[in-house]
């Protein structure tokens, strides 16, 4: 019999169970939430469909749906295998925001498969949060669930992860003294992350942005085969800069990293501009180690817990989906990001914020009600909620209106 | 604004919600449930996938599968209508057997397209419960994923109705004395509910079984358009009976109704053999009320918890899938039915066993774990269980031994 660590412990039979809101103690009971009671609410929704999200689960379940072929940093794993991640995920949802989900991985990786089994699925559920889902697959599944679906549609890989970063920049641009508008960018890394990270920041404004993976440089007006390495050619690197990292550091305000394992040297950061910015995200090991750049990088970031400023995707998708349940949006949309972005970033005080404070803990207690607020109100200004936000739609400015 | 009721009350939101098993209180609990820990787990399970039935939900998680096609006597209300009923019946495999179960209603009634989508979803469950699946689809839609998956796969309207109609009419011959080899039955209703009911009793060893439908007797030797309906022909009314309902009772010592009201009139029962047991199981109206069958019959039953003797299936589910899953079951075959209904059966003491009482109640403690056990039992004794019986394989009988 093998011994099981903590870890392993804390896994047997998995990390989430069902839970009944309404007690089952007698024959009564079992008639009111069971035949025949049940019968006449079913009829209420068969009457009116969209009463479903008033007395059936959607109101506030969301599914985390994997097909496990880009689990962490493992790659290609399968489904049973990406359980625990979408597991871990559900307790999240649950533990910050309150928000009921539900692990879905799926025995396919074909994108028609994947598309249609979600929409078959979905009238189960209030939301849909993809999850280590490959690239480039990750954006076509995306793209046509938005457009199939009248329930948000959110990968996380990409949103969450862009989401968070915005709010770390915006707060670590307030350091240095710096303008969105006037900051160049080097975006190490163009998958799901890179791309969704390059969209947010040309939304808030950034207009220099050169994207870098490991053949070199994204080149304006090349032609690829890839047609998201296409549109990163189409949308970025107006100045048309060539060659590899080393040429697209030089001169640079900040750097974003989602690419891999110390990429970035300490010569890199001595090219860039003053009051360096560098989020390196790469899961476990950042593109350069903090340690390594103490000195030279005015405001470090990464994803890791163990150093200051983690770019934790906890901060996001909880509020995120609090908020879209909340008014029921149909959508997800720019301006809810961004109005996320704001709504974390604002929860670090100006009063504290410093090199080392840019990004709130996950455990802060505001930030799932800044965040949900935020999105609720952006999502009735665009018009894609159907119920009303439960907070008032005050004057404070999405970031487009910044 | 409208007022609710209770029951719309207790629907407000859905019926169940997640359920953290373990804390997250700190980044401590976050890097074991999540990142970075999970990943060893993912790894254990990507190296031995069945690893998955030991550290996540698949323990112990079972799907309640619907398309909305025939959902109590609603009939084809949808997939979000239906999810009301799906949620009630997720609550209840909780509730008695501490069996976590997620509803998922499907947006299609295409028989590939379902079988397709279960197939795709099972790596996130440890077994699959179907429910209010219109025949004869339900027949093709089991048969198929019985085959092609490795988990248990169960429909409730057929085999859970079976299951307990047998635990009925076990205890309800002990009264009347007679044999299941030697009594003839009518069964009123050939859809999904009245084929399983057929097979369990072929199988129990019943000889005499005449089917009736709206047209009359399903006969011997015809040919029909309907596979269901030819199976039927060929494997019953062996005395080659021919007629309608008033020919086929002459006699009978046993009605089964899964029909419609009012079908069975006081004139039919008393054309049966002495001592009439009849099982009037439509729902919400019986094929003959209690009050009207009174002093014709001798053993009378029916689907409904206002009179004595319910034919409920909660009596079979819950314990049926905690056996199976706590044997890791890869299937639930008949000898698991059989043995679950003698549980069910042994469930009424010999000395309270009445005309009142042949079915004990669903609150009963006793029900899940002896049913279970059994399960349990018949499953590693027939070979498709991959973890030994938590519980002795005493010498008890299976049905087909007794």
């Amino acid at each position: 019999m093998e011994t099981l660590d903590r870890t392993f412990l804390a896994h047997v039979g998995g990390k989430i169970a069902t839970h009944l809101k309404v007690p089952v103690v007698d024959r009564v009971d079992l008639s009111v939430v069971y035949t025949p009671g049940v019968a006449r609410v079913c009829e209420a929704i068969r009457d009116r469909r969209d009463r479903a999200f008033e007395f059936t689960i959607r109101k506030n379940t969301v599914a985390v749906v994997s097909d496990g072929s880009a689990v962490l940093g493992l790659g290609n794993i399968g489904p049973e295998a990406a359980m625990p991640v979408m597991e871990g995920k559900a307790m999240l949802f649950k533990r910050f925001a309150d928000v009921d989900a539900f692990p879905v991985c799926l025995a396919t990786q074909d994108v028609d498969a994947i598309v249609e089994t979600v929409e078959r699925i979905a009238p189960s559920f209030g939301g849909i949060n993809l999850e280590d889902i490959s690239s480039p697959r990750c954006f076509e599944i995306e793209d046509r669930l938005r457009k199939r679906l009248n329930i948000p549609v959110f990968h996380d890989d990409q949103h969450g992860t862009a989401v968070v970063m915005l709010a770390g920049l915006i707060n670590a641009l307030k350091i240095v003294n710096k303008r969105m508008e006037d900051v160049s960018v080097v975006m190490a890394g163009v998958g799901a992350a890179g791309v969704a990270c390059t969209k947010i920041l040309l939304a808030a404004g950034v207009g220099h942005i050169v994207g870098v993976d490991r053949v070199g440089i994204i080149e304006r007006g090349r032609h690829y085969d890839n047609p998201v390495k296409q549109w990163y050619a189409d949308n970025t690197n107006f100045e048309n800069r060539r060659g590899t990292l080393d040429d697209a550091i030089r001169g640079a305000d900040v750097f974003i990293g989602v690419s891999g394992p110390g990429i970035l040297r300490v010569d890199h950061v001595r090219r860039m501009a003053r009051d360096p910015i560098v989020f390196a995200m790469a899961n476990p090991i950042p593109e350069i180690l903090p340690e390594v750049a103490a000195g030279h990088v005015r405001v470090m970031a990464t994803g890791r817990s163990d150093y200051p400023n983690q770019i934790n995707n906890v901060l996001c998708f909880p509020g995120m989906f609090r908020g879209a349940l909340d008014v029921r949006a149909r959508d997800i949309n720019e301006e809810m990001k961004q109005a996320a972005a704001i709504a974390i970033a604002g929860c670090v005080p100006e009063e504290q914020l410093s090199e080392q404070y840019i990004i709130p803990s996950p455990f802060d207690p505001n930030v799932v009600p800044a965040v949900s607020a935020a999105v609720q109100r952006a999502a009735v200004k665009t018009g894609v909620a159907a119920l009303p936000a439960r907070v008032p739609l005050d004057d404070e400015p999405m970031y487009s209106e910044i």
